[in-house]
């Protein structure tokens, strides 16, 4: 079966997944996603008329301000045609089905769909049933896959330590609810991270996660020994209480990082978070705020990456 | 009275109605949308600065997603500057009257209104209003009316048929309740369609619906019999229990758009649905699927034909 | 201690208050407004490119459609880029802190954040917190402050009676819980305004009003008498029932203003309303339509004031 997010000749065609991308890919998209960030913090430069009188809808199924804001940013950047869908109170209460939705909008003449929903395979699913001219970009399915975070989070890593090959990389938290961990595992192994880490209590873990080619810790204290990167998982409000975990306070006490449990990894180990953030909980502020934390970088970088992702969808640059 | 619709010259001032609107008016909105569909699958020439600089409101008291979009692609397509206004949750709550949000709208400079209400007469109560250099679209008010709706189904009309004087063209379904199906006779008759049938339960009907100037058919076998055209209701969930209705299931059986019963038309009648579709009650997917149908031309259809009236109202082209 | 609202140079940095905003500051923005109020008619010249490729980031933790509607059209006539973020429904419903939300949206590389919410002091909470290349104006903070508010009204006022030195100025209504009363009173004393008065029953003035520099009436009869402005407060719903008012036809017959009480004030003084209006509570309609009234006008003159805000924060024209 044809990679369902590459055209037959090997280009992007949607980006679904960091699962199956080839890392010459992503490459190229973090070199491209540099070239925008040069000129990000200058309005005059800033604006480019790549995707100009490109149409670009942001649907979404579930609702997340931050993320659609970060696309309709980086849309409009490209001097694109944004619109926003917020399907919870549209069409599909009304009984319509998702393609019959997705169909549509493509008969608007659509040219970029950004995908969010809460069942896993949705964005997948719009892909295989869109015309060919039409790119998806999925911004987040269930626990699936959340590619354009994992990617600038890569971004965010060659930023700050130049190589992967060389790295030791933890991913702290509810990995078993995670789209995002899933998606920065197989960005981090296809890009040749050697060792990547995954630090949870085992109610957390999905079952056989080492198949995914890490190293699983119960333990803050080993977990974080000598890594150069650590990736925090932002814990759900509605993980707190019940099953999974005993209280907020336990969870902080044993996974919540800490200026302690960081000095367990390298002195210049960088520390990320996807936001937002639960401080004292996940994260202690003074980790969030102090000398080691890159979240806010995060952010920028997004904005240049999802830039990168959406002209390397429409050809351009 | 003169026609609230045109202005002193004969020149188009609002959208409100297909009723009244002279025939070469509408003939000429269809010839314009014909020339903004050429462009409208090439991003470089899709996007046109007709009204470059002008502000078009879209005032939604009544919540529609999809209509709204296709007015804000429309809009954006000219390069107005959009402003959405979800008036439900706004300033009305707060105890404001109608005209005093509108006044207030106009006093911003507005150029355009795009208005969906739920209450018949309010685009027209708008209209009335507004000082001469505002102009307002009807986007469904009520029972009464949906203008553009039917402006892009005589434009899908006229794509497929390229005539209306020898046409047998049948509505069916929930006519009663239906600002479509009010739009499509009076834009029908206007344009010259010899036999417009209507084809619903007599609890579906509005009384004395011959008036209009259609023949009145309770049975799909003989009301389909031999049509050009068939341009299906959607059947509003919250008809489908109580007294006007049996059930969702013995209306598919008697009035649903199968293959069975579209057999009784021509074999080349085109079969549209204003959409969103319910699937399985008032259409079959295979119809809804099948060769027959042009529903999603429509909808391209639909962006071009509001551009078409939008630039007609600004006096452009 | 610094002005927060003025960078060292003594230039415009944020707009939060006209509490403490120098008198040239403002004479200046109502100078600018006045050129872009000259064009405002016209869409040709309507739209400038002063904030081309700028991001103004409309961030409403309260709702205000009326409101973000006209930052939204004058930042779309600068040719910004505005994302318009509703913050009831987002991030900080998921735990996160309101510096974070803003830490995040800066780190997107916002330009301006106009900044709408419940509580007293949070735009300066937000101000202080930016980095200096971020501009945050002040659209409305609990019952703190509304500045644009009055500069509206103070460009209002100025059209129409040209001086500030020789007007008597009377502001009607719930002053108690009124940010907008309360950037009156320092706007009008600022400018030189000789006499500010202000007319409520007691229970809706605050205490010790007087050191504002206003002169107190309970009395409409006295303290319209010979008043060249009247500035009519909205009274919120939430009052006309319980502790402080005992109905709205009660407080409509002593404070409402009617032809009647307005014969008290001079022939050619002019009535001025923030809206939303509660016709029949505060203000008859007589007054709201009549010949006095130039309520429409300062919805007009607020898209001019607010262009001239935004352009003197981003340092254009």
């Amino acid at each position: 079966m044809r990679n369902p997010q590459l055209n037959q000749d090997g280009e992007l065609q949607h980006l679904l997944s960091t699962e199956g991308l080839p890392a010459r890919i992503m490459r190229d998209i973090l070199d491209k996603a540099a070239t925008f960030l040069d000129g990000s913090d200058q309005p005059e430069i800033r604006k480019v008329p790549l995707l100009h009188g490109k149409s670009v809808f942001n649907i979404f199924f579930e609702n997340s301000t931050r993320t659609r804001t970060t696309f309709e940013i980086a849309a409009k950047r490209l001097s694109a045609d944004v619109v926003n869908l917020n399907i919870g109170s549209s069409s599909t209460s009304k009984g319509e089905t998702l393609l019959d939705t997705v169909d549509n909008l493509c008969a608007m003449h659509a040219d970029m769909f950004v995908v969010r929903h809460s069942q896993s395979g949705a964005a997948h699913l719009i892909a295989r049933h869109v015309a060919p001219e039409i790119h998806v970009i999925n911004a987040g399915d269930g626990r699936h896959a959340h590619p354009t975070q994992a990617l600038l989070d890569m971004f965010t890593i060659r930023h700050y330590k130049k190589e992967f090959h060389n790295l030791r990389v933890a991913i702290v938290g509810d990995v078993l609810h995670s789209r995002v961990a899933r998606s920065q595992i197989h960005a981090l192994t296809t890009l040749g991270v050697p060792e990547v880490r995954v630090i949870a209590p085992k109610t957390l873990l999905p079952t056989m996660v080492e198949n995914l080619g890490v190293h699983v810790y119960h333990d803050m204290a080993k977990g974080l020994r000598d890594v150069d990167v650590i990736l925090m998982l932002r814990l759900q409000n509605e993980r707190m209480q019940g099953a999974l975990l005993p209280s907020a306070q336990e969870y902080f006490k044993h996974y919540g990082l800490t200026e302690e449990k960081l000095s367990y990894a390298k002195p210049d180990a960088i520390v990320m978070h996807p936001g937002p953030m639960n401080r004292g909980v996940e994260i202690d502020s003074a980790v969030a705020d102090g000398p080691n934390s890159v979240i806010l970088s995060q952010v920028t970088f997004g904005i240049a990456v999802r830039m990168a992702v959406m002209s390397t969808l429409a050809g351009g640059r």
